[in-house]
């Protein structure tokens, strides 16, 4: 129903009108805090969300489970409702201009991750079991997406707080499977092929190496994982998360080092959770694209936005943030946030 | 004391560490509320607040107030502190890498527009007269920061309202100017070049064809403005308005023309106050940049993004926004709520 739409003037893409409009929490301030008798992502109310697409365990009570979004954002197969109207109406409309209003269905998967069977709000709430699971099934999602051939990158991210866009208070991902690679990708992707002809190294070997050796903005490492503040962090308390050695999708981390990985994230999340007293924030991953073969310099890398200050005007106008907190005072109040016994 | 910092894996500048770490708001969700005896954008309490950069009228009682920002994020002549211990760092830090942790001081001037004399929150809530003001201090501050020399490129915005960033319920604007041109004006002004060699036409005027044609996206037309709903707007509910005809900078307006932009710009305003119930909003605009050669073919443009939907991590991570609410509903919406005396 919904459409991928590109401003002619700016070159960006939008997705636009959709299943969303109608779901419960639109324009509303308070995520839902549903007791957990109410909660649709509670045990016991999987009648409430639609069939699994897969939980863990396989068998027996689940403890993450992976279902279709209710109020996607992109569709299988899109109604041919709003594209169709959309180019009988750029048909009637061009005339012989060469500007098009650019437009492309809406096609896609959106799923949610539910990571708890209980009704937790954090991922510092889990067992390191359990959020190992979460991980795992990241990864699954993106190497059977990778298989079903009809998506080029896998968005997944995770909103926390009503402050950072999250409609339901229980602990959940999501994930938006998409026909194009977004531009902040193909981005990143072109300076990494850059950085690896200039240099002869993958760019983000260079900027860890250059973080451990100053260590001022790093936040924590082990001998697989590295979380430091970037240099030009848009927002107060930003942490990039990353493997140590060059690995360019998050599908090669194998079942045993799943723990590993949990167990770092959620250090670092817990840090902030601390340090900040548990403030909403935004966690995505960035990982190569499924049928791109520039990816030998790429490293997957996660990213979390902690929500405590706004963006304004001036970022909205201009894309240069304006962050009052040095990365280097970041890591500082991060690093000092250690979890201790 | 603040400084520009590039991003080296996505490419993005971000102002740095700065005096508004120290500013009231930091953190707090609600808007200062002050009565107008605390307020410092009042009349009567000048003294709150840097002296003025200009007044209007020049003299007797000021209706508008142009004055440096007491928080600001770039400064005329930044303290050579954090600037100066980074580059000792990055020296210390680069043994041959190609790639560099690039910066630039945080030079630049920041000022705040303060609209009225009066407590009031919203341009609405001015004459026609005292609105014209407010627009002829943006096309003044404009005209002297380019005779000025120091700043390529000035960005004119106004946050209304807490979830929009602002941080004092007066009504005011605020400017930055800065050394450098913003990335996303500088891929406007190559998409119009490139629009230009094309189709022969400068790309907004093509584009303002083609609403004024199908008039589904159109909010309000005069023979000098239109007002429309962008084909991929980000935002629920996001207006630009234009000059109808070609005009590359605000500056170009003359003082009798100041009266129906006002009128014109406050009336789209209205529209949004009425029909989404004064929504916090950002407003930009967006003006050609003071040293190019290149703005024969681009229109100024002032852009509203009403802040009713929330940014979540897709939007962050794909750059790619989610907007539920198609365009031409949102235009039927703003264009049923017109002002009826």
């Amino acid at each position: 129903m919904s459409e991928f739409r590109q401003d002619p003037l700016s070159g960006r893409w939008a997705i636009i009108g959709s299943e969303r409009a109608g779901r419960p929490n639109e324009f509303v301030e308070q995520a839902m805090r549903y007791s957990s008798a109410a909660c649709p992502f509670c045990a016991g109310n999987e009648s409430a969300t639609p069939p699994a697409i897969v939980q863990y365990p396989s068998s027996g009570p689940w403890k993450v489970r992976v279902i279709p979004n209710k109020y996607p954002a992109v569709a299988p197969d899109p109604a041919p409702a709003l594209s169709q109207r959309v180019s009988d109406r750029t048909a009637g409309r061009a005339r012989g201009h060469l500007f098009p209003f650019a437009s492309a269905p809406g096609e896609g998967v959106h799923e949610v991750i539910v990571e708890s069977a209980r009704h937790v709000v954090s991922l510092t709430d889990l067992t390191p079991d359990e959020a190992a699971l979460v991980f795992r099934s990241y990864r699954d999602r993106l190497r059977s997406l990778r298989a079903d051939g009809r998506c080029r990158y896998v968005q997944i991210f995770k909103n926390v707080g009503p402050a950072a866009g999250a409609s339901i208070e229980h602990a959940h991902s999501q994930l938006i499977g998409m026909p194009q690679v977004p531009e902040t990708i193909e981005r990143e992707l072109q300076r990494c092929e850059l950085a690896q002809r200039q240099s002869g190294r993958p760019l983000l070997e260079t900027i860890l190496e250059a973080e451990v050796a100053t260590g001022e903005r790093l936040v924590a490492q082990t001998s697989d994982f590295i979380a430091h503040c970037p240099w030009a962090s848009r927002f107060a308390y930003q942490v990039s998360i990353a493997p140590r050695k060059q690995q360019a999708s998050f599908e090669a981390l194998e079942d045993s080092e799943m723990g590993k990985a949990a167990r770092f994230i959620c250090d670092i999340i817990g840090r902030m959770e601390r340090a900040l007293g548990r403030p909403a924030y935004n966690l995505f991953l960035y990982t190569e694209p499924f049928d791109s073969h520039r990816c030998d310099h790429y490293h997957w890398h996660i990213e979390i936005f902690p929500r405590v200050t706004k963006t304004a005007g001036f970022e909205w106008s201009t894309d240069c943030f304006i962050n009052p907190v040095p990365p280097e005072l970041a890591a500082e109040t991060l690093r000092a946030a250690e979890h201790v016994d």
